[in-house]
């Protein structure tokens, strides 16, 4: 076997452990110095030219020391987050993350698990964090679910397999063009776009997406939604799923699911809530009636990288009926196949419920960041941002320079400046509302985004953060008048 | 504003930094000792009964101790894992990871961006990742590429941009229903089952999937591809797609990727290539002829988290046409239109490229990982792995109780073992192999997993492992002879 000279063999593992271990050493002590201090520094700061210039250096061909690469991280990269980590971060929906969760992470990397299904602890962490999270959502415990990248991705699974189980025809096999009569789903005007993206990825074409008007409160409106069903049935389209919201991005509203459900039980359909942030509201039993009627869903979108407080990547979706999820993503293959016993044997594959093969151990995170807090004190945290929501809502009723733009139902704001001599027209508003926005990122205040509703632009404060306090909120109502009163004084 | 008492604002940050910042040495220090010594444990145990019941407790409610967290974690994870850390797990195709790209995710989390496209410094990263990988890939620089969980993501991307593009009508807005001829797509017979997946989930049906028969060396049989193609346009259908492999999972064939992208072109038709680990044969030039043509792909998809050696989850797509990879995701949302600074300003947008909308920071550990290795290495840790294929070819083709069941082009081998006598039939050969399968796990010699091929039962051993060493493939030779001989003298 060995005439030959053994070649010398390479590795990737380091030639000094010391060092390597030296180096975790000091980037645990940044992070944790980085983490401690985030209140001190700005929310977020523009990346200067110097720096995006790095960024353009050409593809490394020999080896570079990680303790030089960590000290470029420090220099250019850490200091120009995108700034969500910052008590005063409000903008899109987004996460905050843990100290002990980013720990986690390290260790789920270096096991480096691919959390499949195999006879391996990784399948059984990811096991547990879905069974806690179907009980704090009141799902059956015969339901099936899946941790995922996000709400984009949960939603696309739940809406495959919607397609998938109620298209009245073997949809996997034969494609959406074999549809004996054209699918239809129904959602509000409120609705993310990633269902819209769902709906395009898996073929359906947006059109089939009806899009259903909202009343005063952003809910989807009942009678609307019955009338667009009759029009379809009557026109020989199919309809076959309605989606429900927990939380709507704009406004944080929340259909009525009570009454979607009874809908979709009534005319046969599939009902998907998405629920990105809003359905954690159940964790909170203060707040679980806002969102009641998500626990009847077919099948339920949320992220635990937004309301969770998990760093991302971390969604995660339940379907109530087991089997549909897998009838919908099991592909067999001969080298996929189960073994008599080993690492690989008979038994559910995690690959089966939705649209990855390999799958990180994300499960990691979210097992400690779930044990570290305990969901009743997550319930409070989520109870404390709605709380600060409407704080923050009345502390704009009691100003009369600012003006609420939308309902304040859970955690997000919408809310503009106006002058006190109500001489702008609605086109003036917006653009100093607009300029104002881009000076509160600028000047390193806050980070609100905005959003449109009825045509207004308005200054829109997402709260899903838990570096969050009360004087955050009231500095932001603060700084919005007196940037107003700058910028309409520089009006002339 | 603050008539009322303020309530007690809880947070998620620890009330002793000093406490999580020992925690996190710990970590580093346990880690570190885990890896440096991996190779003197068994590639995989079985989880005891005991540590999986150690997985079915209660929702936690309370707070806990995360050094207790941890400890539990150490007793019950760590000792557990799917086993591809170690040198010799060469089952389905899994990675290894390295000590500095773990090191990574904990700062990518800590950090916690949400790589979107926003004004901040991940954004840069991944733009840079990005062009490195084109680079090195030698797609052109106006390609335009996004880094996903997997292959499996990676083919749905790509596949789902050549349907938008090339099925001749507006699939976002009709979807699949409106195609006046049924599309059609064509790939090989060896092609990976997440192709088939991604076909699915894009509402084309799995029987639009044309499998084309492979020649003696499993690449797709042109001629076999040509006839389908005609007969399906004579049949009225629409073919709009051939699947090409750049390493095949069963045995790392590839197809002739110049005759394909030289029948693309001729024929109208996308060519999207699933390089899932093969693609980065590239990075060799050694190898570079074996994948030949694949620079010629309209879309490019394979894995970091394979023969990269970074750990799970890291995917990439690549697609020459930029335009077509964004017309084929962006969805527009109020809430998300650019402002005129800040943060959010105007500029690509990377969600426009796939499907999610918020995505997490891989980005970071692919930079650090690709600068701390760089490609020369990683091409020669590459070549490594096939030159260890070639030699345990090499010591199959040289014991006559084993036998080689398809040809070596790369770095998957797959053979048996077969007694001396050769007084088994099939049968007997398929069920003894099978059951040698399990001893080399249960009894912790090694990992290799199997497929079918020809209907005859194969171990099947795929390098993408940068601790492997001949000697590793000489104990595994030499440990099948010992199991066969066993395991046949056991039958009596």
């Amino acid at each position: 076997m060995g005439q030959q000279a053994a070649p010398v063999e390479e590795t990737l593992d380091p030639q000094d452990w010391s060092a390597m271990r030296a180096l975790g050493h000091r980037m645990v002590d940044e992070l944790c110095d980085y983490l401690s201090t985030v209140r001190e520094r700005r929310p977020w700061t523009s990346v200067p030219p110097a720096t995006r210039a790095r960024f353009e250096q050409p593809l490394p061909t020999s080896p570079r020391d990680p303790a030089e690469i960590f000290n470029e991280f420090r220099a250019h990269v850490l200091p120009y987050p995108s700034g969500n980590i910052h008590p005063r971060f409000w903008g899109f929906v987004m996460g905050t993350g843990t100290p002990l969760a980013a720990l986690a992470e390290m260790l789920a990397a270096g096991l480096n698990s691919n959390v499949s299904g195999f006879d391996d602890a990784a399948t059984l962490v990811e096991a547990q964090v879905v069974a806690w999270l179907r009980e704090s959502l009141f799902f059956p415990s015969a339901s099936s679910g899946l941790l995922v990248s996000g709400g984009s991705m949960a939603n696309l699974v739940g809406l495959a397999v919607a397609r998938n189980s109620n298209a009245g025809f073997d949809v996997r096999a034969k494609g959406v063009q074999a549809a004996p009569r054209p699918l239809t789903l129904y959602a509000s005007v409120e609705t993310h776009n990633s269902v819209r993206k769902a709906v395009e990825t898996l073929g359906l074409g947006c059109e089939a997406l009806r899009l259903v008007p909202v009343d005063a409160e952003y809910r989807i409106d009942l009678n609307a939604l019955r009338a667009a069903l009759a029009a379809d049935r009557v026109a020989g389209h199919r309809p076959f799923c309605i989606v429900g919201n927990a939380g709507t991005v704009n406004t944080g509203a929340s259909d009525d699911l009570h009454a979607l459900a009874d809908l979709a039980r009534d005319e046969r359909l599939w009902l998907h809530v998405d629920g990105a942030f809003g359905a954690l509201a159940s964790w909170s039993p203060a707040l679980r009636a806002r969102v009641a009627g998500l626990e009847r869903a077919d099948s339920l979108a949320f992220d635990l990288h937004k309301w969770g407080y998990v760093p991302y990547e971390a969604g995660c979706v339940l379907v109530r009926d087991a089997a549909r999820q897998r009838m919908s993503f099991d592909v067999a293959a001969a080298y996929l196949a189960p073994a008599r016993g080993g690492l690989a044997p008979e038994g559910p594959k995690l690959s089966h419920l939705g649209p990855q093969l390999s799958r990180g151990f994300r499960a990691l995170k979210v097992w400690m960041a779930l044990q570290e807090a305990g969901f009743d004190k997550l319930g409070r945290l989520i109870q404390q941002n709605v709380a600060q929501a409407a704080y923050l809502a009345e502390l704009v009723r009691a100003e009369p320079e600012l003006e609420l733009g939308a309902p304040v139902p859970l955690n997000v704001v919408c809310f503009r400046y106006r002058d006190a001599a109500r001489a702008l027209d609605e086109a003036a508003l917006d653009a100093l509302n607009a300029e104002l926005l881009v000076r509160l990122h600028e000047d390193g205040i806050a980070v609100p985004t905005y959003t449109r509703l009825r045509g207004r632009y308005l200054l829109r404060v997402a709260i899903t953060n838990h570096r969050s306090r009360r004087a955050d909120f009231e500095l932001l109502a603060r700084e919005v008048v007196r940037l107003g009163r700058e910028l309409l004084a520089s009006r002339g």
